[in-house]
């Protein structure tokens, strides 16, 4: 096992601080075909599930009781910009099911995109949990609970119809049996799953190449892949990575942000998967360390990396707007 | 050497992520009496190095050519928190010299205090350099300009001879030879000083027990740390570690945040130094390291650590406010 695959932040020539990847590519079988650190870490997933979380509330006919548009699909696997866009697909999707704002728990949160932060501030509005960048998943839930007869009080709860049905396709896909994810709490207020990094990147090869799975679910699957396709400004937003990655490959990688520095790729058709984590949850190491690891694979060639130069290699600048610094990818992925 | 000096981040049972910690304490003598990690492991100091960079200040007569009180060099060596106080003294000390806030070239960002930040915002005010984290030390490298009879302007450059002061000040303080230090470019234009992690502790030891340094350096660092434990307020703010610990001890210990997770302390009087870095760079694992390693070496008592309980072991909140983790320290200092 490699000791040192690192992403180092340099100041001036020297190296200043530096963050430790963990990494696991796997085909269609699971079988591992690179790695760094440790690619069997046991990390959660975070919002990087969230494409998975999707897979219920198509797969029970939520999705056409409702009649969700692909941009609506794409804001339910989001962790999105909190930007007039997202805010106003997760009213609607709202409205579809006779709801309102009123009806998220996922709590408030300034956007994410700091141009519209600061354009609620200069209007003095609060944001609302419109710009959680989680609205679009919690919308989802409360589409899924409405289609299978559930409660959409309390869709929160780990014992909620809603969340168990969430556990269970990640639990399906991942291949690790339900009662060895580990639990915990999200950002907004959820379940989030605890598993092997190998696992949720088999679960994206699933997702993206879903051949061997049931009909139903092979068809859920192929939905969300095709609405992120057809959105990838409602999976994140303009300035960000997510959207950037299935930008310049034309829709061939769809990968997903996860928080304390969680990614995970699906390579579409191809069998293949992806997870990264960053040992200290550092989103700063995430970006270096996911673009070069797709370099690495092959899976991105030099011109789409270029056109993601100022994610694989960011220039620091201080409050002058001087570079003082850079970061950089430094790792090497293992074969097994 | 340890290999897993770690502070890990809970999520419920189960680790989410992790930060290893480097460390040194030493004696007046240089001497190694506990460690973690790399104890030399080549550091930028950052801002920790700011007490240190006021002595070329005092030990010219700046300090009395333009009456500076307690306050006014405390904030000298803080990096503090936009208050109204922090503001106050900053433009005070400017207009001594017959300045104003147009000579500082830090640069302008939000005050750190996230109320004083929202009130410049409710009131459509932009933050300027007086709220810069950086302005007292921008303010005395001013002060120190003009009793030296060097130029304002420029003050930043490398070759400047208030920044050839204040690189000789850290090398004489760290024992490091001035070319042996390594020079990069902070978040507020000045240089900054890379050298191992011992060798800073070293210069804190000697800042607060400077008895074998010649008389007028010895005053200098003296008065320094005397303004420092009457105003710790100046140092940081009433909701910041360096004042709390400064309380917390009532003044028995000194110590000085630096950005990219570093911090270095003094025990005035008993001639040790301690220097710590968080690897990654993160700052939310550097208090919980400070604290525990203070407790380990037994220069904070458990009723003072209890004091410092939110730093020491920080609980983990989500957008509503549910505990949902914790930070743990987790290593053990090694004795030599």
């Amino acid at each position: 096992m490699n000791q040192n695959p690192v992403i180092t932040v340099y100041r001036g020539a020297m190296p200043e601080s530096e963050h430790r990847v963990h990494l696991a590519a796997v085909t269609l079988d699971g079988a591992l075909i690179a790695s760094c650190g440790e690619p069997y870490r046991q990390t959660f997933a975070r919002s990087s599930a969230k494409p998975l979380q999707a897979i219920p509330l198509v797969e029970s006919g939520g999705a056409d009781d409702y009649g969700l548009t692909d941009a609506e699909l794409a804001l339910v696997c989001a962790s999105h910009n909190g930007e007039a866009l997202h805010v106003g697909i997760a009213a609607g999707l709202l409205a579809k099911l006779g709801l309102d704002a009123s009806a998220l728990q996922c709590g408030a949160h300034d956007p994410y995109h700091k141009p519209s932060a600061d354009a609620l501030r200069a209007a003095g509005t609060l944001p609302t949990a419109l710009h959680n960048n989680c609205s679009g998943k919690h919308a989802g839930m409360l589409a899924l609970a409405k289609t299978i007869g559930a409660p959409t009080e309390g869709y929160l709860a780990v014992d909620h119809p809603v969340q168990q049905r969430m556990l269970a396709a990640v639990s399906d896909m991942s291949g690790v049996p339900a009662g060895e994810i580990q639990l915990g709490v999200d950002g907004c207020g959820v379940p989030v799953f605890g598993l092997p990094l190998a696992a949720l990147a088999l679960a994206f090869a699933r997702l993206g190449t879903p051949e061997e799975l049931v009909p139903a679910r092979a068809a859920a699957c192929r939905r969300i892949v095709e609405a992120i396709r057809a959105h990838p400004e409602c999976l994140a937003g303009d300035d960000r990575f997510d959207t950037r990655l299935i930008r310049a490959t034309r829709g061939r990688l769809v990968g997903k942000l996860g928080a304390e520095g969680v990614f995970a790729v699906t390579v579409p058709d191809a069998g293949l998967g992806l997870a990264v984590k960053v040992g200290d949850g550092s989103v700063r190491a995430l970006y270096p360390a996911v673009t070069e690891a797709l370099l690495q694979l092959g899976w991105l060639d030099q011109a789409e990396a270029q056109e993601l130069a100022e994610f694989h290699r960011p220039v620091l600048r201080n409050w002058q707007g001087t570079a003082v610094g850079r970061i950089e990818p430094e790792f090497r992925l293992e074969r097994p």
